[in-house]
């Protein structure tokens, strides 16, 4: 993981979305290939997993780099979910890395409230573990935007939500899993971590009959 | 893990099948010495695991060569449900590697519902890690057959759901656990975790009641 | 893991017991120094965890020799549950190596059902993990005692049970662990496992209502 | 992890709170950098994590030393909950380990019981785990106090419960997380694992409809 809040040179996000992917993979956070990652670079242009390789397998030669609207800089195809790291970027200055996890939790619970728009999570210290906040006495609204092969519709749909006062430290696509981002890629892994412990919490409540 | 996508000299089957075991292992899903994989030959047999090893501590000596018809090619005792693999060879040309799990959820799910005769999986986005599938919106139904002794009886009553259009990623043997297939080992890693992870997901569903 | 089917020398035998403390551990079933473990010795005598370490970090220098019927043949001071080890030896003359596991489904379950002698597992492919056990299409009942801090009266009440036909393949103290034995440690882990598969399995269905 | 039961240098001290964080990380008990350890030093001192660290990924470097009343005699800023572990090597001379964990059964538990001052704990032959119970037919009450961001505060609240007797090993705080402590790492280990254990045996009962 890297602990430096700025872009960095390629090597240096290699390395850190392979660690991360690893990660994710102990986590049970990257099944059956899913999840994508990228890193800000330094010379501008973004680093960003290739398509199709599993996660937990993943290697050096597996990120790529991209312009920051999402053209391949390199030979092979970047994910399919290019557009929506891309976006994160341009709205959100500060981030420098993007974290996609699979996470159980999140899956269940926006499936199972087919009409929600967001999760609320309130009163947890962890929410601390978000950037800008200091105290559990608080509550996140964390959106939840429905799934789409269209990239383009898809962050479309979700830009309202992300350009909302306070930003959100990271949204939920229903059926798919949650993209997470931060100032570095151990603020990124921070907040995704933190994202699939709070909805585990919460779905643990739902079981017991305690949240609604 | 092996990548290539074509059948493969021995040794290199059987490091993949050791390494798809420890795999396996890890994730809780080959207990008690339960399960057996088997990858396909360059030569036109198979590689297969012997009976009754624990597949978490199984080393390349555990792995034996049999004819696509199940006959032993080396003195040891292939697994006792070597015909299941056989068939799966067999129906489908292009499937190099088979990957049997012992998952949790799928015995749960197939217990629960004692008259099904498939699982659908319907929406997700990781559907997409299934061969030929580009998109969440479509739905996968998984045969579900119950368990047997007799190997003959067993292939011979899960062979017209494999034969079905479109065929199957995979598979669940009632009370036993998932069948799961690839071009190459990597592939039958990823269909099997999906199948594990998807069908956590619908148990998570079900346990909330909000799925039926 | 030792795979022979014999009494071995003390020092195979420490390594086992070390080899099986560390994978319990991993899967969760030691928690807080809980469990013991023991070995019969090619001398007649049997080697056993000393009590107080934690199951996930003995070493060698842990394990310690006592006389079949529980008396310390060096310094330290044996497991509390010593006799319950040296009663299953004495029942069980193929029985090589005894593992006490403390996995959360048999607690749960047998908690839950405080008035029950034995859980009844049924149908389950796995079953035939058990030593003896050919089909999927039998049951095992597995003993259930209440818990006493006096080892005397634990091992007379549950004898009966170990001296029912068919042996039971291991059981379960209630609010405390699992025991099973087998031929070698790595029976022995294999029975383990499966119990705590197989309990975890009955949870799940009793979570679902899909069980009583 | 360290055996001895006494204050340690502080290169001892912080090996063993380095390995505690890996340990809590591995168990999914340090998510998203919560959690804080600290050690009683041989000089009177007290060494502890300081802010702001993913616990999981900390080195002996992230590890700074305290007086016993919370003044930084090093540069960098302790946790903010400083005063928690200032508290209990007050009241408990024989402390020198505390560690602070965020497993998810206190959380969930902790919340649905929004008026429960305690969570009473009985009956399980892992309490034994706990220093000074020498059998499982009792029950220890794990004190809950709720969550506050004032240390002084949140300190005061608790101490009452803390210095009732028998005294507690461990305690809850709603909606965070358990605090535990021994006169060892290793023990101080040992209790918060049981503690993160039998709350989940709790939590798994109560799913069942089985506790009330």
């Amino acid at each position: 993981m890297i602990r430096t809040r700025a872009p960095v040179p390629f090597t240096a996000a290699a390395d850190a979305i392979v660690a991360a992917g690893r990660w994710l993979d102990r986590r049970g956070w990257a099944p059956g290939g899913g999840g994508n990652y990228s890193h800000r670079l330094d010379d501008g242009t973004l680093a960003i997993t290739a398509s199709g390789t599993h996660k937990g397998r993943i290697e050096a030669a597996d990120v790529m780099r991209i312009t920051p609207d999402g053209t391949p800089l390199d030979p092979a195809r970047p994910s399919d979910e290019t557009l929506l790291h891309c976006q994160i970027y341009r709205l959100f200055p500060q981030a420098n890395a993007v974290l996609h996890s699979h996470g159980t939790a999140s899956l269940i619970l926006a499936r199972a409230r087919p009409e929600a728009l967001a999760i609320r999570l309130a009163g947890w210290e962890l929410l601390k573990a978000f950037p800008g906040i200091t105290t559990h006495d608080t509550a996140v609204a964390l959106p939840v935007v429905d799934n789409d092969q269209d990239m383009v519709r898809l962050s479309a749909r979700i830009e309202p939500q992300l350009l909302a006062q306070p930003a959100p430290p990271a949204y939920v696509i229903r059926d798919h899993g949650v993209y997470g981002w931060g100032r570095s890629m151990d603020e990124a892994a921070r907040v995704v971590e933190t994202v699939e412990y709070l909805l585990g919490l919460e779905l643990g409540l739902i079981q017991l009959g305690a949240n609604r």
